[in-house]
């Protein structure tokens, strides 16, 4: 019998739903914190397979989740390409902004087969050591990787980026069309290594106008889908469209991914009618109800699997877990789904 | 006859659409800077009635407005209500955050009809000057208010308030209560001195999980919308939940306000679709592509116009004006609005 997880993205309402949680392998685990001051610095623990593998199954030990995901960052493609990338403490990542020709043409693909190599025996690795959870590649949507190789750092509006892609369109659609056609590569290498389904987030896909997004996020998002389909038929790639709002349903019936992430601030109610009753919906329980815990954590939690119950969906936070959250208040959630 | 923007807000599809653009009175303008530099702090331009007056008008004398909007800022409420406000520059909004009943007990209602009294005395100028443009009085929703008053300053996540609203629902609900009432205080105050419509700003009510939002974004501004009509029966009230996302439809209807702003994500044609027929929708060209120009600009336009034309609308941005925006495009987007 096939994993639950992949059931559920093969479109069957497994009841109750397979779940795990965005960033479940993190800093609210004294386990991982362990592991992290021994790794030096984020980079160093992503490209260290020992070390990413030990912290990608330490929640598979504690909760018994149905889904492994791959320890690694959305901006190690970036990094893999070449564009200089730190994490300074406290201030999120940090790369040179590409705001010209100059920059584009500075990426290297070459470098991308090397310096992703860590990681893939990371990814094969997991795949023999998972057992009956599904082991999950992933990468950042190419626009929310853009944004960051554009803007050079975390920002509210993303204005750098949203500038460059109305002012210069080429030279955005260039930048956004490598990075599709390194993800591709890159996720399809994650799938020869073991990964079972791949996932693409979109964290910022919401500060995009509708044909923005439609030109930025879907398309290439619906290329990737086209190409794994292609090159690895029957391996699911569920998109993750933040923030998405009204284009949502579009998203879902566009790109043809057979799962969709929906977001905290989503009604899981209108999701159901908007995405497409074979796609799997993923979420989307608000991660500080996780931190509060107790009666609001379970009626929060019971209004989610209420308002999915029936279709294909898997059990996830609205975005990740954060690093005050009790590890008792995650062992009550899932002790909760699991007796849906 | 009314006025165009009024006779939208009655539920008349006015063709072409009335036109004024968030944060029209801003830094884009040669003039206002030339103002803001006398002004002192940003607070003693919103309390000085000659010069809020003076940049109010500033934008309507340029491109004849269909609406003036009070020069003014949201968080002159907590402002009012005794809490410490500054702006620093470059940083945005400083406050002593809210965090615990003593924080609540220290705000002081008694103290808002003398701090506010400057404002009102810039709706009176204005209700004298404005001619043809409406003139709209406006306040931050009680929960974007709170958002800064529980956080201290600006955020992307807004962790501390989820939090609140989680794990002390009793003390957030009743600052959101506090607020509302004083805001109802402050909105009819500005109606009495001459604000023929208000507008509730609410940006960030897209972080919050669908049960947050109904109760600290749908049942406030229902509430203030209920009083306005009430006590000032025919001046209507805009709602902007920003980011509002699949609650949009649920906002127009729950709340009974007479017009909803959407925002730059949110696809106009789906909008059309939610929002009942009788309310007008106000919005929503990205501010980024007024600031573009040329074809992108021309191409937008004309897709916010057709995507909202024989129906209640009102043009204007999907986010406030940028500083970097130039004035002729400005001029370029208020011909094309006038020629639809």
């Amino acid at each position: 019998m096939a994993k639950k997880l992949l059931r559920a993205l093969a479109g069957e309402a497994v009841w109750p739903p397979p779940m795990w949680l965005m960033r479940q392998a993190g800093r609210y685990l004294p386990e991982y914190r362990e592991v992290r001051a021994q790794a030096g610095g984020f980079i160093d623990l992503c490209t260290n397979p020992p070390l990413a593998t030990e912290v990608t199954l330490q929640p598979l030990r504690r909760y018994g989740f149905d889904a492994a995901i791959l320890f690694s960052d959305i901006l190690m493609l970036p990094w893999a390409l070449g564009q200089g990338l730190r994490f300074a403490e406290g201030e999120g990542p940090q790369l040179p902004p590409i705001r010209d020709e100059a920059g584009l043409a500075a990426l290297d693909p070459a470098r991308l087969p090397g310096a992703i190599e860590p990681i893939l025996e990371t990814v094969r690795r997991l795949s023999t050591t998972v057992g009956d959870a599904t082991l999950i590649g992933f990468a950042g949507s190419p626009f929310t990787v853009a944004c960051y190789m554009v803007q050079g750092s975390g920002s509210k509006e993303w204005d750098q980026v949203r500038l460059m892609a109305w002012c210069n369109p080429d030279l955005f659609t260039r930048l956004i069309n490598l990075v599709t056609e390194q993800t591709i590569i890159y996720l399809s290498a994650q799938i020869d290594a073991g990964a079972e389904a791949v996932m693409l987030f979109d964290s910022w896909a919401g500060v995009l106008a509708p044909s923005l997004f439609r030109a930025h996020v879907i398309a290439p998002s619906a290329r990737i889908a086209a190409a794994i389909r292609t090159r690895h038929p029957g391996v699911p790639v569920i998109g993750f469209p933040r923030q998405a709002g009204s284009m949502l349903g579009e998203f879902a019936r566009a790109t043809g991914v057979q799962g969709v992430g929906i977001d905290t601030s989503a009604d899981p109610v209108v999701a159901a009618r908007e995405v497409p009753a074979h796609v799997a919906i993923q979420g989307n329980l608000d991660p500080l109800v996780l931190v509060a815990g107790g009666e609001a954590l379970a009626r929060e939690t019971d209004a989610v699997l209420a308002a999915l119950r029936g279709r294909p969906f898997i059990f996830n936070l609205g975005h990740g877990i954060v690093p005050q959250t009790s590890p008792e208040h995650v062992a009550e959630l899932v002790a909760r789904v699991r007796a849906a």
